[in-house]
């Protein structure tokens, strides 16, 4: 594949450094095997098979996907263990899903409904499939998953309709960002850990044999694992890390892996400047000035505290300088760190990944995988 | 190609009326042409060849794009006059619009700075070609564009140059959003108008001739159209219509042609349900409960005017009812209308055409075409 120089980027772009992804790859494989806790990282973050395959090959027991047409890019991609930890509802997801299963060594599917699970058995009846399944439960986060109190009267109903093979339970418990960020992941691996141990109990006194307690996510998930009572962490972010992760106590800024790179296209005023990314290169899911996370821009400028990326239109980004003056150039390049990095991935069709000061394009194949 | 029903739409998705979009095309065309105003449209809304021809077909004098690998797409797709209304900025972008010049009948590039405007000359002499540029007037949204004062001096300075052939100047002017908006749009385009007049009138008393004086929006641009002293308009957003043109008094709710097509996912509890589209599939460049729009939602979901979609992950849409019952089931599909169609369409690698009650898959083939 052919390799290029820093000069050579066409921007705006992001710019995946191949050192520190191993780096955190390796350390999160590291939390997870050092408490004897199974890791299925979740590729949302990165939504391309290579940074998959690293994962499984330093010792992840299968991925975490969101969608089946993004672990169907996976399975393109050669792996072969996938868990899509999403209610699987609508009848072209389950057929889509039936192909999947029959393609690769392991697919486990989501329920949180009795009817979304008797349409996934009819239909693996009717196919003359079997389909592995995991209950989602909801420990906190209010999003999908059943609640606590109605969970073993599902997975009761669950274990018994054909064509299904109840073998887990899954959580997804946000943060509630209070508190001091660090203690809070602790609470919040806790509260989740024993939730998630209370639903396993109650369901196992059924006589429903649960292999699998999935939960954790990047900020919670070494927490989590240590705690020993959950089995299966899937966080996503750590890949990369972000401020976002850096603001939750559980990055430091010299790990992140990925950087924009801009140019500078106009500086009309000595106070502001702009760069040829806007609301399309950038995403806006991170409210500035607003809880949990207060930040003041759309992505930090590398080395120039002083300057704030806070106002954007599609194609531009607006730069101004808290001290009156950018001291920025038509043509000058800039590079910025990420607040969110799952967000702002998405929103490239192609990367560049960095190795040993040479760069090369890569697609990001499952960008966009949204059914 | 397949034509499908609407039963058998794979959803999270976008669906395009085909018939609304012809009438809203025909609207904007007949508008510009009963005041003797050039069309430029903008097909950064769309992002697909097959609308930018259509609009031409229509009456349309060229289009326009932000930025050169849009323009390439468009190029693809059989367009021969486009103007790129953006500073190409970049060595790498550079070279890309003057492969793009030889390959199609009318190239347009914009400057905005000396620096620019240099480094376009040189690699145009270098190249052997001539490259047909207008300059860029910021007459109010403070992001690209000369100061107006500076405005005849960087003309008289890039009318000299050589390997560039200077036939305009252009401008894009937002909307303050104060006072009521159709007072706004008239004023604003009052104002814009005028300053672009003041601007041409003075860059031609240096011998300079300006054919092209454009501007306009899809909240301004018929208001200008009108007024008489810009000879080119160039909305964008007007070939769809979203929320933002209805506040801004510019479009009814019936000629919106685009709807978002959601399933429901989960219903945990009665007062909230979960669909299958989050921040990775409706944009969230405007926020929710902020000025100038003030809207309570990420988008309105047609014919339940209780439901919020006012909380979102990246997969996870959270509907939230105001009467305490969403009255949803799982595997129900709703329909939502977006705020902003520009950022929506470019969440997606894909859309469906409705015509005539029949749906066909379409790629956005511009989407995330961002150097």
């Amino acid at each position: 594949m052919e390799t290029l120089t820093q000069a050579q980027l066409e921007t705006p772009c992001l710019v995946i450094n191949m050192e520190q992804v191993r780096e955190n790859i390796t350390a999160m494989q590291k939390i997870a095997d050092t408490a004897g806790c199974r890791l299925r990282p979740h590729v949302k973050t990165h939504k391309m098979p290579l940074f998959a395959r690293m994962q499984v090959e330093a010792g992840a027991s299968g991925i975490c996907c969101a969608k089946v047409s993004e672990a169907e890019v996976m399975a393109d991609g050669g792996l072969q263990d996938i868990f899509i930890a999403y209610p699987l509802v609508g009848d072209f997801r389950i057929q889509r899903a039936l192909i999947l299963a029959r393609r690769i060594t392991r697919l486990i599917l989501a329920v949180d409904s009795l009817q979304g699970a008797l349409a996934l058995s009819q239909a693996a009846v009717k196919a003359g499939q079997e389909l592995e399944v995991r209950l989602e439960i909801d420990t906190g986060a209010k999003r999908t998953g059943i609640p606590l109190e109605e969970a073993s009267l599902l997975a009761e109903a669950v274990y018994k309709m054909p064509g299904l093979r109840l073998t887990g339970i899954y959580t997804f418990k946000g943060l509630n960002y209070q508190g001091t960020p660090t203690e809070e992941n602790e609470l919040a691996a806790q509260e989740e850990s024993s939730l998630m141990e209370r639903a396993a109990k109650k369901i196992e006194a059924l006589g429903i044999k649960l292999p699998d307690i999935s939960g954790g996510s990047s900020p919670t998930g070494a927490a989590v694992a240590r705690l020993g009572k959950i089995n299966e962490i899937r966080p996503g972010t750590y890949i990369f890390k972000d401020l976002m992760l850096c603001s939750e106590k559980v990055a430091q800024p010299s790990e992140i892996a990925v950087r924009y790179v801009a140019t500078v296209v106009s500086c009309p005023r000595e106070d502001y400047a702009v760069i040829d990314g806007g609301t399309k290169c950038f995403p806006t899911d991170v409210v500035l000035h607003t809880a949990p996370f207060q930040y003041t821009a759309y992505a930090r400028v590398e080395g120039r505290e002083d300057l704030l990326l806070d106002r954007m239109n599609e194609e531009h980004g607006i730069i101004r300088s808290v001290n009156g003056k950018t001291l920025l150039s038509v043509g000058q390049r800039i590079t910025l760190i990420p607040l969110h990095v799952c967000t702002a991935i998405n929103m490239h069709n192609q990367v560049y990944l960095e190795e040993a000061g040479k760069f090369r394009l890569q697609r990001v194949e499952a960008r966009g995988m949204v059914v």
